[in-house]
């Protein structure tokens, strides 16, 4: 687990991964979105739409993935990837059939993480 | 294509499966979410939070699992269905690998879709 950023109600953490992938996950562990406060879905939101600008003008990727599932894990948590057409899996979901070998050459993602600390505070 | 219900804004469509499964489109074929209008995307999370409470409800799911890829088709629209432990894929996303013949006994899947409409009018 790599923690980047957190408040009173949720965390980031980075998904270890070729592509640029971060996860939200609430702190108080609930199980459903529905069961999750409006103050705080919507602050889940609002983080999903800024990490999504700033995946785009810095990546410029072929599309935005988010997903929340939370079966092996019964815990709110959104995944926001970057994904690209070269990219392991494309067009197919990150969880899905692998398509081939990942040829990436992206921006440096630390610097990323560090522009989306610069948003977030 | 099995469109249940339409606003101005969106329409939602059922996607064929074994589990319930729908699909929230924008009519205006945005790519990604951050290009749709605020008051548009306010509208699909609240759409998605009715079907959530609604699904728990009346299926009991294991877990609700939603998800925006649109490598496909660039045009925004939401997953959302209910998973069940017995299901074909479960606990992996729908887009994962097959686990098993899935095993089902589902309340009628109409007689939700018909709830669901009683509760968007």
């Amino acid at each position: 687990m790599n923690t980047i950023w957190k408040n009173n109600d949720l965390y980031i953490d980075v998904h270890e991964s070729a592509i640029p992938w971060l996860k939200i996950f609430t702190k108080y562990p609930y199980k459903e979105m529905s069961e999750v406060p409006k103050e705080i879905r919507d602050e889940i939101y609002m983080i999903l739409e800024i990490i999504e600008k700033l995946m785009i003008e810095y990546y410029s990727p072929t599309k935005i993935n988010i997903a929340s599932f939370g079966n092996y894990l019964p815990h709110v948590h959104w995944h926001i990837m970057a994904r690209f057409e070269k990219d392991s899996h494309f067009p197919e979901p990150m969880w899905g059939e692998k398509q081939r070998e990942g040829k990436l050459n992206l921006p440096d993602f630390e610097k990323f993480c560090y522009r989306l600390l610069q948003e977030l505070a």
